[in-house]
């Protein structure tokens, strides 16, 4: 049976991260491979719908651990009902944020305790895990600056102070050095055709697949 | 400081618990003691709207464990906003539904792993438990007639069938044998009148008070 790869793409605000999936997916598909873009939080009907009680709002709204059940309840129905079967059928999954972003954000931002998140991880994805994590890495001015002059970008997460921003930023790090077999740390400072060009062939040498 | 008492109400369709919890908070009050009535899942503005996703759509909308961590996400934003504000300022909290059924319906009727739910449990309240816990039984088939019998009944837990129930009502049961000195069972089969007294006097006995 086809099993499909599962490759998440990290980073603060204003990295690119949307518009390099769309970019690599499209160069998997011209490589012959059924792609799927997909997001976190959301990226199933049920997990959309959580995603707009967790976005919405000012930031006070919920409290660290309410926001951490209420993000792995998306987790959990993004991944029964979208990611799973897609992988299962054989094609590659492409996700905008996973469980680093929430060992970011609501951990090394917001300071939530890692056996919290650790435990819910582990309630709602079991021993699974991405095949490979790309971390667009860039300074926060540069990416708060690029996130302010996208539209619709003042959602609660956005709202935060730099020093937050700073957290969230060295929390990925954190995590790419604690697990280089998984995670490459992509320069995302660079302009968009050079990181697309690193994506790929970081995504060409670890997954062993060539792409035209 | 003053420091009030959490009461629970539990039981399957039918059984009264809403109409108990008006009973005694008269009587707490008449007593003069400050009471909040809330309920699970929701008793917050946050919860209620997660509640709304809970119960709409159809049996399948979630699977088992993302039930559990929308439940759960529920019930710690009604412990940081509603019962623990309370509880700090001395008022009674007289709660319909709280973990006993997240452990009778999701766990004994759904088969959900006692490890997940024990998992969120720590996640979500710590330590933190009800004081006192009223277990209202009643045979099935009497308490789904009864539910039949009022408008609105028919959530997604009550479009389950009789086995289903019946489970519920058992492990509603082996809580109670299990943990003694907080739950009491009370026969709910009987007039309204029987169980509000019957209520009363356990109350009267375990928290040590005396109401008029």
């Amino acid at each position: 049976m086809p099993h499909g790869r599962f490759v998440t793409l990290e980073g603060g605000e204003g990295a690119g991260k949307s518009t390099q999936i769309k970019r690599l997916a499209e160069r998997l598909r011209a490589a012959g491979f059924g792609v799927v873009e997909t997001r976190e939080p959301g990226g199933a009907p049920g997990a959309e719908e959580i995603r707009n009680l967790l976005l919405g709002g000012g930031v006070e709204r919920w409290d660290s651990v309410t926001e951490a059940l209420l993000m792995y309840a998306a987790r959990r129905d993004h991944l029964v009902r979208t990611v799973w079967p897609a992988l299962d059928q054989g094609q590659w999954v492409l996700c905008d944020r996973f469980e680093d972003s929430t060992r970011a954000y609501q951990g090394a931002g917001s300071g939530l305790d890692r056996a919290v998140i650790d435990a819910l991880g582990k309630v709602a994805r079991g021993p699974f895990a991405p095949d490979m994590t790309l971390i667009l890495d860039l300074p926060v001015a540069v990416g708060r600056a690029r996130a302010a002059a996208r539209r619709g970008a003042n959602d609660r997460f956005e709202q935060r102070d730099d020093a937050f921003h700073e957290r969230v930023r060295q929390g990925f790090l954190a995590i790419a050095a604690a697990e280089p077999k998984r995670c490459a740390v992509i320069d995302a400072s660079r302009p968009l055709d050079e990181v697309a060009a690193a994506i790929t062939q970081e995504v060409e040498r670890r997954l062993g697949v060539a792409l035209p």
